[in-house]
């Protein structure tokens, strides 16, 4: 890969989601970012001068590597930038799936929004965990008239249990997954975000919404590729998220029983010798899973920043009555690998897979 | 009932357990505190001296009642106080089986520590739920040569748990449990407890032998009585246990598979229709188990307290794929329900089923 | 005091703020409420409707009270509600001061709200501290043409610190004041209020304008009523805040300077035999400040419950290098003693005094 | 300087400060780690069994680096061990002054710990600070019979306050100190530490002799060096200590009166130009003293790692009614710049200015 060969747009720049893309993007090796997009009250400015509230207070929550955008102009989502050969885009709400359409016409867009996580001609690509489901793309650039098209990136709880449950799943068939989810306030976002009054010496036991997301792109994602449709894995899962006073990191409670009894060893070899696709990948972590023996972890505060916030960590994996019942705890960082990370991790992934050169 | 008239020990006096005993039993309409009993080292001191430590500092963590057992003389635990009726002990640790043999052997001894929890002759009893099991304490006394017993709490998070899983059992037959429990910091104690670096912005994904204590403590308290023996209840049970930044009470994401399709209606019912046995009770609570309609609740800070700590609460009640497989969430609060409030009012309902006349 | 003779309205019934005065007026003694007073977007819908947002979700923080106001209709806030004697204000922003006004006309007006503090005309109240300074009313209503009167609440961090102080200066005069707060994340309300992201593990060393407000304030509330005007105390003030994760009460360390030698004994006689104004007012703490020699407390989480949230704790009362200097800690309880029960604890000892017979 | 030239020993090394020493010391360009001093129940065993609870759980709480140290056997901290040329001690408790002593009979021993802190001929020196106190180790040598000597380091409190004080009082002249601290817990250590039933939701008002230990610091180390004494800095200085729910970093809300009027513009050019001592030391921070315009900054939680932990932060200058007070609010991070890291930035600075070189 020649150094910063590819210019890329973030659409949603002046977002924390952006913000975290822009320091991840900082410096990188193959991507430079030559075009902030945002919506049209920050459209004109300077990036420093969009990010900077009425108070005249600069809202910048990432790195150092501020001072390498700061003087950029922002430009209106509203319009196309040109110019550009791939776009992460974190765009707020109702206008995403427009906007990541308009530019999907020309270039690959990778998305953390859900705009087009649910979409039938959409696969929800995970590095290292299902490759196959990119022939479903082809079908929606004929659907849809796309040059490039547009992957969505999975709900940051689905990340986790997917990552885990994925290599399992092949080797030793998954018949049912019960999952509690404890997230952390991050994955709620900053405006209006959870408000403190709500979460200190507190749990909230609902996330709108979320458990429907994370049963319906668990089967999606573990499906089997047939041409271009996915067929949804056919085994039983059930989630339950609380929202728990932690910054960042995600912990999962997980249930799983296999179609055949399946010893200990076998599973931990099936974690941990999972994530070879994407070792050379400039982004990669040194393990893609981490399985630890001590019991008290992985604890989220420990462990979230492993392989950079690339890395999944499981730990307390235990027999649960029998070999085919297992449980075990899992430890994902919600923004690190559950969004701006872990889409330029794909974005690298794509690429030396071949689909980034439309 | 006549007023005061039953003479009370209580046992552990000088701990966090005991203190909340003495709290709770200041100016109780049937049981009033005669004797203080804690280990030699308190032994012969007033309660006031012997809460001081080292510094001076008066390590008393309840509310205005201190002031009537401050003068009270501490005896040592190595001896037998006479003249009580009833004891409540918390004492800690291996000392504990003796402690509260030596005084079974006269009184009734109802306990929050573990130390008879898994003898075959023993009873876990939880008022409204299994009355019929204290049958078995006429085993209790045969073999070991009681006049009282001993009748030991559950464990504070197999407590809700049981509590709401009874009526549906008993009316539903339930044939697997999974429950992922989010514990307060208050059920480990103060000293040492959990440290703060440890859990600030964290969750410990361990906790000491606690999901085998639920699981057994669980099969044990809905199982059958037959004579003078329990017969486990055949359901499967699952538990994965963590510790959380929350001060009291323990929140526990429940699924249960039931032997026949249920409705929700009928859930409710039997949820909301249970506790009836200790409406008379001085300590009994308005409402046994609260079922919530708003999503978003139960919160552990905003509901523990409910029923002065006795009620259970229960929120997002709903069908999981079949009618057979429903899920919730419960918070129960783990010092109260699960501590001395809880084990007086056992005590109370034991006297007003005719087991405190021994 | 004939029972509930006086009917009152609230203004802003629907915030946080006026529901802690709706739970703190139920089966209140001397006031009952006959109107509910909000927004237009409330105005014309039952309370319970007037609270749920647009998922239905009741939002409703206060106690089991919510049943005694559920049916009652909103008033729009545009209109005038006669048949009141006495009104609570908490109504937010600009609007306020037109609101409290076009009451003031006709009825006295209790408020937490900041209109009308820094009012020449305007004393800033608080029961035990500065009754002469009600004198300054007679000038409020010349002006104006009010037959009622705007009394304001001051800021809920001023409020500990002006009554711990109070009986001080009143005694040896202050020359100096330094304060650091540290405040409690209700204080900034819910919506949007501080965000979890923001405050978790962390101290925001900014509030705005707070620490103006307090100096300002404190100053005016220790002042010397002469006449129809108040002059403001000569000492320096100076004022640092911060926010803390801690969910009420705030807690403030202080260092007083006198212009003569003090002892601790007439120091703390000072402080404890305050309060003595309001003993009789239904609301009034047994305690108006209480002194711990325990240098562990007070506590914010254990001690801002005191007195129903009307007690000032103090501790940790110590000489600073000479008898002329002297430092505390206090812990006040913001949105009891520094809003609605605070406010209704005024209006008893404004009655009380001969105040509200307008 | 030759690369790993200095052979060094740790003395405490399997707690977490010494953990922390080691994490630092890996890989560092100027010291080598040749031995692992601990107490007698270490001794013998390799690094690894050392740190093992019962349990079998490895206790330790640092980075990657735990494998360069894993299999070193720990020598007994009640002998000698030769061949180093430098001793970082961080040894717990009342043996410290005799095993400390024991080394600096041989070579110079850098401490956190408080043993020699008071000692008259023992300075508290601080890199960029106080080079000048270095005299007074002749005479801590000539008193003592030792050919190295012991630096201990202050209070972790002390050093952010000196750190940004020391400029300030170099030109200015400071006459009055007033400062109130909140205090991570991890200052506290973590067996027992803070318990988190104290800390979660609260605010603890006293850290047993840490207001004292502040202020006799901060007048030593802002002392003037006469010969081979230092007399105490003159000016007046009162702490109050909170301990708050915050895991590292302390905050420090300062008011400082000068002798003479200040400008806003003198005052940061003397903190932003502090620090050029040690600008060739490899833990040199790339800012010795950080200070922001934003006035929500610094904030612990995202400041406390600045410079690796070695930046002190300083945020809110403001003038205080007149231009000779002033306050502020400082960032300081306790385990780094307040043990490990500064305590080895603190060798390499002594090792520049030739006083390694025994």
């Amino acid at each position: 890969m020649s150094d910063s060969s590819i210019a890329v747009a973030v659409i949603g720049a002046t977002g924390i989601a952006g913000q975290q893309f822009l320091s991840a993007l900082s410096k990188h090796p193959m991507f430079h970012v030559t075009a902030l997009v945002a919506s049209s009250r920050s459209a004109g400015k300077t990036y420093e001068e969009a990010l900077c509230n009425d108070d005249g207070q600069l809202c910048w929550y990432g790195d150092d590597s501020f001072t390498d955008f700061a003087d950029m102009i922002v430009v209106d989502a509203k319009t196309y930038v040109p110019d550009v050969s791939l776009v992460f885009s974190c765009v707020d709400g109702a206008v995403a799936m427009e906007i990541e359409s308009r530019y999907a016409r020309h270039v690959p867009v990778i998305s953390t929004t859900s705009a087009f996580r649910y979409e039938d001609d959409t696969p929800l690509l995970i590095p290292n965990v299902n490759l196959s489901h990119a022939a479903l793309l082809k079908r929606q650039q004929e659907t849809r008239g796309f040059k490039g098209f547009v992957v969505p990136q999975p709900n940051c709880t689905t990340l986790g249990l997917a990552i885990t449950l994925a290599p399992l799943h092949e080797q030793f068939k998954i018949s049912h997954v019960t999952m509690t989810s404890m997230q952390a306030v991050s994955g709620a976002g900053r405006t209006p975000g959870v408000s403190s009054l709500d979460i200190l010496d507190n749990i909230i036991p609902y996330i709108v919404n979320e458990e429907q997301k994370i049963e319906t792109e668990l089967k999606k994602i573990l499906g089997i590729s047939k041409g271009t449709t996915i067929q949804d894995a056919s085994f039983f899962v059930s989630c339950a998220c609380y929202r728990v006073p932690v910054i960042d990191g995600h912990t999962e409670s997980v249930f799983v029983e296999f179609e055949q009894d399946v010893s200990e060893k076998n599973i931990r070899e099936a974690l941990t010798s999972a994530g070879t696709m994407t070792q050379d990948c400039p982004s990669s972590p040194m393990e893609w899973i981490t399985v630890f023996d001590d019991p008290y972890r992985p604890q989220v505060r420990l462990d979230r920043e492993r392989g950079n916030g690339l890395t999944t960590s499981v730990g307390r994996l235990r027999q649960d009555g029998s070999a085919r019942r297992w449980k075990y705890t899992l430890v994902s960082h919600n923004t690190k690998a559950g969004a701006a990370r872990g889409a330029i991790l794909l974005a690298e992934w794509l690429y030396q897979e071949g689909w980034l050169s439309v």
